[in-house]
């Protein structure tokens, strides 16, 4: 199977796997659980489930078991772009190419939509998945919490406030990515990892490659954010620098921005190497990142 | 030991409690970690914990079992009040005799702040409990999930939005009201029966008992905010009344909302029978909440 059918395998196994998680409108509160389906339906590259099914089918893991924490992860995620794009945050109106949520719906149900779908990522990966022992399943919803909270994602979204308008060194905004964007990703990783029979040098190995992923999409987020249009991002396009954000072109520029993605997709590929072919996925993933040009 | 010391006792091993499960101010960031203690730390009654240990204890939990319980409701229940004062919601200037958490920092922190508690909550509850399986544990990080989303708290809230200015029937008040403030506090007993060698029949009476306590726990608050001061309460009084919120008092009018206190106090009571005396504290609580005059 060549990547781009294995892509869109997992991207519609992932969809139909939230669709199932995700309440139905039909319940009440009806307003809210449609204001939540628009959050998380129909869009979005899945790229957090893609890389936690290549990363536990290196370990031989089951695509059935891998559902639960692929779609716990997107969930973080999509609750944190709610989050995000509200007024007293970035205020953004344009998301994957629809209103965001307090646009379509409002202010009070975004804020909501994203509390309501955090609890449902840990509803979701609180199931019993059968084929992982209860105690790695605590383990794992413990390293999603983790990797959501203050010393994780939502810890890096505060150094990012704080940053606007600020001179950042390159190893300041490392910091702030391997928070915001980077926990996340490496959970991801790791998630799909523990439900196969990962080794603990094999987890080591993964994490290194998961640094690496997760500064890579940031740095390339930042390079489309400088070089395409808004109607190929389906976000608003040089946001970042409308908003006087510290990012990797503007710290950088935008040549060594793309030499240091290339470095860094490099790093993440010599990071698979132990792994051989059972990572090939991995490895195509890497450079999908680097070369996605929506 | 009689009830008033044995409360001062699980609010201070709660405070402490609470006090370790969050990073330290001195962690980067550290405004988010000093935003979060503001917003947990110093107040409130800390009845979630009360029924928690209390719940426990029916079943000869040990104490320093039920601490993480007993933190992980308290911090969802922060999140949320830190939600909920935002200007988009309640847009509240004043909790537990303290400017809000918006007002003292800023919305975005404020914000960060509830979803970062909300992590810390579940990020708390899946520390592997000793003396608890890990099967048990994974059903309890469910319960607490499943009461706090949009089946459970965050939902009642969208269903309270929705009711401003509407006229509710006392069946669709309660609806809310069960969601809303009624799923956490059953979550709290609950998670305190489960640290116990809780039988399916015990949390079955245990169940009643909550359900009858958390809507007694709303019919009292909607007395005191319409009887009390704002100095007493810590929180702006007569706010429901200002905003157009359906309560108790407005639909039944304020005396026939304190004989139906009286009811649901006699029938929390009733629900602890098969108890007997270990369920004393549960039944203490019952009277407290009816007496409260903060």
């Amino acid at each position: 199977m060549n990547f781009s059918t294995w892509m869109s395998g997992i991207q519609q196994r992932t969809e139909a796997a939230l669709d199932a998680a995700l309440p139905p409108s039909g319940i009440a509160p009806s307003r809210l659980h449609e204001a939540m389906r628009y959050a998380v339906l129909g869009g979005g590259k899945r790229v957090r489930p893609l890389l936690c099914h290549a990363a536990g089918s290196v370990f031989g893991a089951d695509g059935a078991l891998l559902d639960a924490p692929a779609v716990a992860v997107e969930l973080i995620h999509a609750y944190s772009l709610a989050h995000d794009d509200l007024p007293c945050m970035d205020d953004d109106v344009l998301r994957r190419g629809k209103p965001t949520c307090h646009v379509e719906f409002d202010e009070a149900t975004a804020l909501l939509v994203g509390d309501a779908l955090q609890a449902q990522a840990f509803q979701t990966l609180s199931n019993r998945l059968p084929g992982v022992s209860p105690a790695r399943q605590l383990d794992m919803l413990h390293l999603l919490a983790t990797a959501s909270g203050s010393r994780g994602m939502a810890g890096g979204q505060a150094i990012d406030l704080a940053a606007v308008g600020q001179q950042l060194t390159i190893s300041e905004l490392e910091f702030m990515h391997i928070h915001k964007t980077g926990a996340l990703i490496r959970s991801a990783v790791l998630l799909g990892a523990h439900c196969g029979e990962a080794t603990p040098e094999g987890l080591d190995h993964l994490g290194r490659f998961a640094n690496r992923i997760g500064l890579l999409f940031q740095v390339v987020d930042d390079i489309l954010d400088t070089e395409a249009s808004t109607a190929t991002l389906g976000k608003t396009a040089g946001k970042d620098a409308a908003q006087n954000k510290p990012t990797y072109v503007n710290i950088l520029g935008l040549s060594e921005a793309k030499v240091m993605a290339g470095k860094l997709r490099q790093d993440a590929h010599t990071a698979l190497t132990p792994f051989g072919e059972t990572a090939s996925r991995l490895h195509e993933l890497a450079d999908f990142i680097v070369e996605r040009t929506f």
